[in-house]
């Protein structure tokens, strides 16, 4: 399969090549951090509005909170972001499988045993907003700062509130 | 302190009127996985020239692997990628404290303990790229795929390939 490398070089070239933000400082400019899924039709800086030295954007499978906390922390206490905005969205990948069934798969096609990861999928896309919200909230290591959580639709490019 | 909400949701409806990613297919096109900083200056999209749908893009504090193998456990066993880029990037914040500094901290301002969070700072830069693709060649749970690692440089948009 042909690397990615060369068309990620060839396309970073362009971006230099009109580049103007080479001034920007270290802490987020609107003082947030948004904690997004890793999914790929997902950008979030696209769908927020996200300039360069907006924003701190952490991503992972599923957008899970409880796996951002070192980021959201660092975030808080050294940057000073003082709000945070969740974003899962429609069709995602953890809504497909269970903690025991990637465990399988690992063990059959790797011949590994994974039991010392949570791989945090989910039955329940609102809710899982709601519980990653309620998990920032009740950390001790995070600020009492303002949380919206939002569902994206891939099909449709919108951002959805969830309200408890 | 104004919530970025109200601004978000703004740039989200413009963003919805002009969608036209509505048909994307949940598996990543071009089979990457990027981990990158989740700095608030480096947009891995712009830099790498991604569109919707291309990459699973996961962020953290630093880019750390170590922070990422959840998600790149997901994204190469649920999601067929077969390759990683690493994106670490020129002034970043986890050149500037300790492990021992932060908890400190959170010590001091937040009357807790963290001492059960590894905060992942790093003191070269360049050694922290090689270091994460360690990481996940050595990682019994992620495949042999090809591994490329960058340093984002924040004053110009250039990524510059870290070579052993």
């Amino acid at each position: 399969m042909p690397s990615v490398v060369p068309e990620f070089e060839a396309a970073n070239e362009k971006y230099v090549a009109s580049f103007t933000k080479g001034d920007l400082p270290l802490p987020p400019g609107r003082k947030v951090a948004v904690v997004a899924c890793m999914d790929a039709r997902l950008d979030p800086a696209k769908a927020l509005g996200l300039e360069e030295g907006d924003a701190h954007v952490i991503r992972n499978a599923g957008g899970r909170t409880i796996d951002a906390l070192r980021s959201v922390v660092i975030s808080q206490q050294l940057l000073g972001t003082r709000e945070i905005v969740i974003v899962h969205h429609t069709d995602c990948g953890m809504l497909t499988f269970s903690d025991t069934d990637i465990k399988a798969k690992i063990r059959d096609d790797l011949n590994e045993n994974a039991d010392h990861i949570a791989f945090l999928p989910f039955g329940d896309l609102r809710k899982s907003v709601l519980d990653d919200i309620e998990i920032l909230k009740k950390s001790p290591l995070v600020l009492d700062v303002p949380i919206t959580g939002y569902i994206y639709d891939v099909k449709t490019g919108k951002v959805d509130k969830v309200k408890e």
